[in-house]
């Protein structure tokens, strides 16, 4: 596998690390939660109403105690999940509204759509895990939803999902439906099977919903991702280095706070920091200041001993154009390389996180093999070497019909499976864009998917659960 | 600036160049040109026929005369380049015989189109130089085609250009074209101006053309990329270290000649090496294997002690879709994050090299504009720090009215210049991809650009010389 990529001098990421002690001590946050301000006491913070005062010293001791590295249990031990080091999990977008579709319509997202998305994360062989809210389907009343995003995870795939980050009711129902998939909670507390986006409320807040989901994941031993999304210009400063230490502020005190509550809590180090455009107003996500803050983020966890977590596809595109394209394969590929290893995101997302796109889930799950292959690297063994067959061949000769060419291609060389590599006459004959290629490839994969079988007591047993929380 | 990223490991380079030594020793490499013949034997090298075996302290010898870094002129001093170190030089795509317009057609490429290339490569903020045979021109005959080139390209912006490659004698047109402009022979020899692409014959041969062309480059104290395209599968073996090593011996042995030539010749590393498509036969630059030999390039030229050359925009699509968004920003990025000093190729090109695109070029530009915003990284001063503004605002403000913010978003954020980051309802009213879009900028661009004024006795002059040649 390839090195990663440091950005940041060590001097630069301590400048930032310093900062943010600044801003915990000097500044302070607020936590809209009575049970957080309660553990800060504990642990004797300065608290004043919902103003939090960190020391340095309690803040980096906590951080000390989160765990390098992590591993999440799926229902199929194959996809079982190794979360931190050098391991890079792919997963699809989280949380959109509205579907795009292949000519630029919109229209809300819907319950068949989530199916649908998890059942894409399912058969992809580039996507790690199906993700949580893959789509936020708006056809389902609120308070059930996250009970029908959950159970749809299970049913049609058996990689690792998402639980609800919506208030503490909804965490303490998805540790109850991981529970009847996995045997218990004692079985979960030992092996980690959920893992939940936490996000806080930019600049230096977070708000009680988030923190009592947090809180009851902590105490349940399950993994949580603690993310600030920072828009530069309007949540936070017009000053690149300045939003990085704002979001690591955040960041550092929520990691604090599960650590408090249960040491030895998985956490994961993330960002989705992001620029406000001062043409349109709008969140940037697509832009170069989102691929540095991603790329930063990484370093900075590997400083914390942490995984990290940033966005992946991101992009402000509304169709899936050369836009969508580009935008998607910079952060998607400052995310890989500088070694993020959780990447929300991946797959689906188009203008700023506001809708999923079908024919863009193709795209960018052709961009994450893509750059699986890249960071593969090189291999230097001696078929990899080729000095043989170099001499062999010699000056004006041609490989393709040698015997280490028909051996080695298929390792060394991946296959597309959305680009076009034809010539023009071949090409020119449909005239398809990747867009609706795209279009294409996901009814056929939608058609021919078979979810993997559920046990029948254990499905049983969801469904009791959910009618009776419904 | 961003560090530059290392894809490979110390050891891994050294197993490369140990290959490439073996190569050089005992298979050897062909040279079509006896001028190149007589150098070498006249270095004690073993020539048999027009194979020549290299020593290893030959090479390392050679290459360790070539210069780190040089400057190149442009007729507008403010347009001057440094190659080497920490800079990195964008330019348009090179030699495509076809145009691909906004709808997917395509045409045979004319001088028109030519002209056009170099204005729009004179007018960006993103290019800072207009290339070469920027697109090739099938209305004019062979022989007077890089005459003309060179005139439109001293014509139509001030920028630095590219010397023609074909042949000795073609090649000292352009010496003769720079020397006219520039004020003399022995001027250009202490200051180059020109720069031109010599490509070996993989595998592992350079013919008469390339060689001869070389030759007078360096004599006359002119730069030179020396480039190897090896098609891994194909010219090459399907093997990616392999072809690395199959690559280098070509370079170096390039870079050898002309050092043997002219001590101190300004010489830049090239690569464009890609992969033959196992399914298409195509050769596929758009590839992650392609990505991959631009960052272990940029890497090896490091070792060397040279500047180094790659392709930027590099994609196998037909039309600027989201394919040649992400094939090209891949392959881009990988060049501008791993420190490609010479990144040729960076707008306008589609399909490998076979056409170029207004609408591509315009979307390259973008891409090149972006990436230099990336690799500027974050400012470590007191407003990039910005701690002030973030302990005036405190928890949950708002920084969109703050002072700070209004001073110094245009140092922090970049403005986009295609990408469209509105919302969908605004975005909806004409739902323009970023290929129509495209389309609308670059006519906008040429209807607005007002060349740079040329000395009219030098103007008399180059085209007495021209008219003469022709």
């Amino acid at each position: 596998m390839l090195r990663k990529y440091d950005v940041l001098t060590e001097e630069q990421v301590t400048a930032i690390h310093d900062e943010t002690m600044k801003i915990l001590e000097e500044i302070g946050m607020e936590f809209e939660y009575e049970p957080a301000l309660e553990v800060f006491r504990a642990e004797g913070q300065k608290v004043e109403g919902n103003r939090v005062h960190f020391t340095r010293e309690f803040i980096e001791a906590k951080v000390k105690l989160a765990p390098s590295k992590f591993t999440l249990h799926a229902r199929n031990p194959e996809h079982n999940l190794v979360c931190g080091g050098d391991n890079i999990i792919y997963m699809p977008g989280y949380g959109a509204p509205f579907i795009h579709d292949v000519d630029g319509n919109r229209r809300k997202t819907t319950m068949q759509d989530y199916d649908n998305f998890v059942k894409l994360a399912g058969a992809s062989n580039n996507l790690h895990m199906t993700g949580g809210t893959v789509a936020e389907p708006q056809d389902i009343p609120d308070e059930v939803r996250h009970l029908k995003m959950l159970y749809s995870s299970i049913k049609n795939s058996d990689k690792c999902f998402m639980g609800s980050a919506e208030g503490r009711e909804r965490a303490e129902d998805s540790i109850e439906i991981a529970s009847i998939l996995f045997g218990g909670k004692d079985v979960i507390k030992e092996k980690p099977v959920l893992i939940s986006l936490i996000n806080s409320l930019t600049p230096l807040k977070y708000d009680g919903r988030m923190l009592g989901a947090m809180m009851a994941y902590a105490k349940a031993g399950q993994a949580v991702v603690i993310a600030s999304l920072v828009m530069a210009g309007s949540t936070g400063p017009a000053a690149l280095a300045g939003t990085l230490a704002l979001q690591n502020a955040e960041v550092l005190a929520g990691i604090a706070l599960a650590q408090s509550v249960n040491p030895g809590t998985p956490v994961v180090y993330g960002s989705t920091s992001a620029l406000s455009d001062m043409h349109s107003g709008s969140l940037s996500i697509g832009s170069p200041e989102c691929a540095l803050f991603i790329s930063a983020s990484a370093q900075l966890a590997r400083f914390y001993g942490v995984p990290s977590r940033s966005g992946g596809g991101l992009n402000d595109s509304k169709i899936v154009d050369a836009q969508a394209g580009y935008e998607s394969m910079m952060t998607l590929m400052a995310a890989s390389v500088t070694g993020i290893n959780f990447v929300l995101h991946t797959a689906g997302i188009l203008q700023y996180f506001m809708a999923m796109s079908y024919e863009k889930f193709i795209m960018d799950d052709e961009m994450a093999g893509m750059l699986l292959h890249y960071m593969k690297g090189f291999t230097f063994d001696e078929e990899g070497m080729a000095f043989d067959v170099i001499a062999k061949v010699g000056p004006g000769g041609h490989y393709l019909t040698q015997k280490h060419t028909r051996k080695n291609h298929k390792r060394e060389f991946r296959t597309a499976q959305l680009s076009d590599r034809t010539a023009f006459e071949s090409w020119s004959k449909e005239k398809l864009d990747a867009n609706q290629r795209a279009n294409r490839k996901w009814q056929e994969i939608l058609a021919n998917y078979v979810p993997p079988a559920l046990d029948e007591t254990i499905d049983r047993k969801l469904l009791e659960f959910i009618a009776k929380r419904a």
